[in-house]
């Protein structure tokens, strides 16, 4: 597991993020910026047939390319 | 309200999107995929103080910049 417990928590949500290129299993992308209960940038995707829940890299190229895509579809 | 009630229902989430700037309300940005229930890509933004979901238009170029903006933070 990559991702905390519960959402709402006055904390980072990520503990990893995912190495591997997943772009194509996301159904969902979400973007948290920066907070005073968390300095870094989050980013939690959604996939498409589990509906798991796995934190990425915002620095990541490829993390990237994937909101991107979306955003020109 | 520019959202429909629930999250999960088989259909588009946004029936309107917001025309202000917005930027620095935004605490999250969630953006879904097209799928089967909905061909568009659909942004939805949570504010800071309020927690109120919004709509946004992904073809913006103020949403794109918002994007970019948490991405490279």
């Amino acid at each position: 597991m990559s991702l905390r417990g519960a959402g709402a928590e006055p904390r980072c949500r990520c503990i990893a993020t995912e190495n591997r290129r997943i772009g194509k299993l996301i159904a969902r992308v979400e973007l948290f910026a920066p907070s005073p209960h968390c300095k870094d940038t989050e980013i939690i995707a959604t996939l498409k047939d589990s509906g798991k829940e796995i934190c990425l890299d915002p620095s990541a190229p490829w993390v990237k390319k994937v909101i991107a895509n979306i955003l020109s579809r």
